[in-house]
């Protein structure tokens, strides 16, 4: 009973069904029949024109969404517990060249206008400091939190008023969907790009890079080769998105991941540090507490020294939360 | 009867079978059960202590490699036909944050000891030249040729005595040793890192970057992380890699290859462009030759305006070859 | 009546006369005879073996500094106030490939080794967060304070203890000896490199990378160049640093800034918000108060909305801060 | 009597003595009065609106231009010999974050639209091919040769026709002028950036670069900053260049240079590798003939085993071109 993450989580089956499916030959690269169906699926789930780049990690699509907004010589506005400034080694400072991460506060690791501002009013503008040129957020946060559309809708307004790109870091886009149960464009209001998680939902190793100016996309296909990210068997990629997106699996998916984070949190209302929106639960439990739970088999992170980090997944299973949920409470 | 790549071919039934035994719950990122094999077992191959990390793509091997042996100030030296020079989208430069890439001349995509010399020799060893650091070659090479052992000693004997990293591409190493009949080791003589490739020999996407100096793994690690290629289902990676060096079913399917490929160049003799030694063949074919022979239903890449790249793979079939072969006899 | 900043001061005469006498015919670049007496000369002033390099700009010699210590995908711990994070333009980013600053915090802009334990501590050693590898100290700070010998050695004493490479950006490296009367290797005790100011301090463009370990600065000499700061004319450079360390001219220079600077404190100690000890005073000012000083011609850049930021130079002049010392009185 | 390179001529006096009067009090950085004047003067110059910027060196000078039009993962046609793909350790590599030099062949160093279109051509338009984002010409050549103002407009038509911006590296235009006789703006026709070469004609250590369309220029104030190439004193070099093209100085130089080439060469036509347009000679000159010469006291650089580069420079005397030619013709 592992609750460490959901990005070690097993394989979908109707994600295998569609890599089987994709065998036997066809183009190279992003030439097949199955990669070239992804900007059409992808302008479906979120009624808009989009481009969509299939990538491995969700690091390589940050980055590389990233790359179309900043240059190297300006800034990315991003919250001080954001995924690209702790956890992904660095890697915004290569794919931008040396562009910088600009760190702004907020609770629940969400950015807001005012924080924004507050970060960036104070830059002068000469050559001195480093200018910004984009900012990107995490839906839902690092702490499972889910930005409202109307809260996107004011972070992207002050962008476009900035002339800053907008860029959303979509690791666990879909439970901040299936949590907001709004249409998809709506939970990533304003974006000009999303990176777009599968992988934490039952992909094996296919994350999306969506552009919604599809222009932008064209640039990002050079920098995707040239970070060693074109896969040459490219149709084992697409098929794993468009297994998810078909039918809405994506969502399914997410709903159970939600909904077991749901139940498990309704047990322990008192000892959460954030609200339990998407499927990641942030748990005070001491240290003698976190030892007892693993001493019955519980799987899960330590969140510095007196909490943990517990993640449902989409096969997180009823009997599991409960099982969990009773030990909590037992403690 | 498609000859236009083994890089689109399909994943070989062990392969598969390997990667869903893989699934299920297992540590994130490289810290799986089947990862931490993976030096045991390549230490196995080359009968030497290595350590290997895998990665997506060929073009990710190669320049992580390269990026363990030059610095962004120096230069490396490869063939002026060299993958990493005319087919990667500048990765090398992105890797190894501008290095630069120096090209040598050779016959069949291969560099010489000579050729080294004429072209490292003239570099003034002041700071206003790139000064070399690595050199890179591709075994098999562009050209479907194989550098025989001697000729690697010469060239790693040279590097040692010059200070020179020696980074081999083995895209198609496979096809080198099942040409060699060599140890593996003797196939990639004085190596300080290989680029072994799987993903043309039965992998889905996971290719090996082996340091026979563990050591220079480490800081590889870090490097691997911040280019976005450590996937967090790292399971999958190392399965295939694993299900492909057990029981050596990579020299198996290597074989199929080559045999087919030379089955092939049996038949058309005199329009080779090279000697026929892994499994590429480059035929000197007109255009209304090439037109005719695509209206039979046969795949190939063009090469220039009176040439075909043929290349076969591990699932050749020898029906397939003979087909084609008669019908460049009757041409 | 300028006290806006010592970077834009006037040239010393006797530097004038070096410049002067080093035209003529000799070798480009650093082949000049006044280039080769560098590293003897700043041996001389430290009374250790050490590389000297010049370069135009400050923020070309510490960022050429750090790149010998931390490579691309590093980090280098400084203050959240370091010139290097705030106003040299995103220099470390570009210089250093990527690299990452990690931000201590410290009372007037001073990293202590309780705060760089507090920065590095929590830091995860894997691969998906940035390791350090440098700290970047300025001397004196940003503030105008001044780390004291025994400040130094604790500093110097961590960065060994964990591996850290060691820089001290002095571009008031003159006004910090000159207040702490030290041997000037005491001043900037352990460090591997620093960055040794002239131009606050009489020179036109000149500035020094000074290397403990001279080893460290052959590598960098191809940084220098790669990077556009080797002059061809260089003679002009080294001339500029020689006349100034010849006869502790640097000294003579800053004891004259530090004591106008001092003198000036004198009158409004309760107005400071730091420590005076090198030549910057941060006076609080409002906005009314600063008004009347600008009607009477003085000169200096606001500091936030409720202070100013008042430097005296080389070529300060006793009637000058009399004359604003007084104002300030009289305010 | 040296004539290794103008590239370590003396400072001209008038250049002096604008140093001199551009000592004291001024904003620092680009704020001051003479670096205002820069864009004014230039444009007056070149007969259109420009936009001027000083740095250092010409490798600077070079690298920012071209950063202004290739991205990272573009590249930039030269020439094999251009000095920035033989001479400049690298630089474009550093400005440009691994942007490629695609190299053309030539005569005289020299590049023609067929060379171009036989560079460019061939490259498929696909992400695995880096594509062409600039060229990048000598003016004079490195070995001394011109482009006329109808090659000129070949090349910039080829450039528009392509969509690639247009560099001109004019280390040595003010020979090229001078020998061209024509308007400035001829001598660059059509190109988009032009580093104006002045420290090989006089000046002490500033080059501008030019931007003809002034908007261009804005990005590189960012990159001048970010590369440690804006200078604090800023108002020194903005005088060596103003001192220069105020009352055609740089144009009075350079005729020296010119003058006193040519005159040396109508000495020894036979022996000439290449055409004297500007102010290098590459002469044809054994082992024995070259340490006969150095016998008599004269310097230069050896080009190759049987050959030597003769540089003439805005100070050269009649007498010692004299000497030298009668040396020659001695032989």
């Amino acid at each position: 009973m592992q609750f460490n993450s959901d990005n070690a989580a097993p394989v979908h089956p109707k994600v295998w069904e569609a890599m089987r499916a994709a065998d036997g030959l066809d183009m190279g690269y992003d030439g097949d029949a199955l990669s070239a169906r992804l900007d059409e699926a992808m302008s479906g789930v979120f009624g808009v024109p989009c481009a969509a780049l299939w990538v491995a990690t969700g690091t390589a699509a940050n980055c590389l969404a990233l790359a179309s907004m900043a240059p190297p010589e300006g800034g990315v506005v991003c919250h001080r517990e954001a995924h690209i400034e702790v956890d992904e080694g660095g890697a915004p400072g290569f794919f931008l060249h040396g562009a910088k991460l600009m760190l702004a506060d907020g609770e629940h690791a969400k950015i807001t206008p005012e924080a924004m501002r507050a970060l960036i009013d104070p830059i002068r503008d000469d050559v001195h400091q480093v200018q910004p040129h984009a900012v990107s957020i995490t839906q839902a946060s690092e702490y499972g939190c889910v930005y409202r559309p109307e809260e996107l809708r004011a972070l992207s307004a002050l962008c476009r008023e900035r002339g800053l790109g907008f860029h959303v870091d979509g690791a666990r886009f879909a439970n901040a969907v299936a949590f907001l149960g709004c249409p998809p464009r709506e939970a990533c209001n304003g974006a000009d790009a999303l990176s777009f998680g599968f992988v934490k939902n039952g992909a094996m190793n296919a994350e999306a890079i969506v552009f919604f100016d599809p222009d932008k996309a064209d640039r990002i296909r050079y920098r995707r080769k040239r970070a060693g990210h074109l896969q040459s068997k490219g149709r084992f990629m697409a098929a794993q998105i468009l297994a998810l997106i078909e039918d809405n699996l994506w969502l399914h998916n997410a709903n159970n991941a939600n909904a077991t984070a749901r139940h498990l949190a309704s047990k322990v209302p008192d000892r959460l540090l954030h609200p339990v929106e998407a499927n990641e639960l942030f748990v005070r439990l001491s240290d003698a507490e976190r030892a007892a739970l693993r001493e019955q088999g519980f799987g899960f992170h330590d969140w510095g020294s007196d909490a943990a980090r517990i993640v449902t997944a989409w096969d997180t299973r009823d009997e599991h939360v409960a099982a969990l949920g009773s030990a909590l409470v037992a403690l």
